[in-house]
């Protein structure tokens, strides 16, 4: 098909790459582009060179940076002896959103899956253990999502982690604030019961 | 929020410029491309701004173009007596998608919509008219799509041509082929019988 112009087809195909972005969303977004100003066009092919070449992993939690270490990994105002570990930065965004938690990160950057053929060793597992093997940490929180993949990696993590003496823990899994008993599941619900606490 | 280091936060807030994408949309669209190897995100850069820069609109058409009159229009394959007149360039794609039609187009780059304050002068009726009178222009074709503006454009426009003594067309409106009888509204029933034919 090459009704469209060569440039317009070319950005199409661009979008149509990029993921859950159909056909017809591709052709909408070129448009929206074609009719914008082109100092608007140029930031935002700016914004992607930018966002590729001037992020890197963090050395110390893999966390996506700017800066290597990042500046969580580098604040002093962070509590450098609790480690939060997420699947990926993405997690550590909705961490921090919480602006509760004042701790350093580890990022796994995906979770043990046999199905998808990732074991521990394709995840950032060994880099965890030497960060608490030599520093000062007294807790790692495993944060990671409350799913199968998740829960595996959790448990896996755990049980390394127990010879070197550290605190692990697990975030607590239960109804969903705002959330209705009725429309629970009944394993969300039994997590929820087995979490209880006294109040 | 500045959780993300600041070139992914920039990449986030430009998908969530685009119609149609949200927050969490443009999250997961940012992270793709930090995923991507850097000659993939420099080639999409590429084309968001060749498609601006290379792209204008064609003089005689008003058709997005990278050259100018555009192909259609400069075609000696084309039936240079007849012109479709649709409301943006996606009609056009739309169009010759069908591969039927072998006339030449005229873009409004609009529709006329009092409720959007948008009059028969924003839009390119004029140089549609020029067209008409100086070309040999045998038949207009107008097809719009089949709402309220499309049809209120479409009226004016077959007033307005009809002391050039051109022969003024409106596409069929009526039941979608594979489309159901039962399902069907009812103007859309009523067009249909309206404009039945015999076999």
């Amino acid at each position: 098909m090459d009704y469209f112009a060569l440039p317009v087809q070319k950005l199409i195909e661009e979008f149509e790459k990029l993921p859950g972005i159909g056909r017809k969303t591709a052709q909408r977004l070129a448009f929206h582009v074609l009719n914008l100003p082109e100092d608007k066009v140029v930031g935002f092919a700016k914004a992607l060179v930018d966002a590729k070449r001037k992020t890197t992993t963090c050395s110390v939690c893999f966390n996506l940076t700017d800066a290597d270490p990042c500046r969580i990994c580098s604040s002093d105002k962070r509590d450098h002896s609790v480690i939060c570990v997420v699947q990926s930065p993405r997690d550590v965004v909705a961490m921090e959103r919480v602006r509760e938690y004042k701790g350093l990160y580890h990022v796994l950057n995906g979770l043990i899956s046999p199905l998808d053929g990732t074991g521990p060793e394709d995840i950032n597992i060994k880099p965890l253990i030497k960060r608490v093997a030599h520093g000062n940490v007294t807790e790692v929180i495993l944060a990671t999502n409350p799913n199968v993949e998740g829960e595996a990696t959790a448990v896996y993590i755990a049980k390394i982690l127990k010879p070197l003496g550290v605190k692990t823990t697990r975030i607590a899994q239960g109804i969903s604030v705002g959330g209705d008993l009725e429309y629970a599941d009944e394993v969300t619900l039994f997590k929820s019961l087995e979490g209880r606490r006294e109040i």
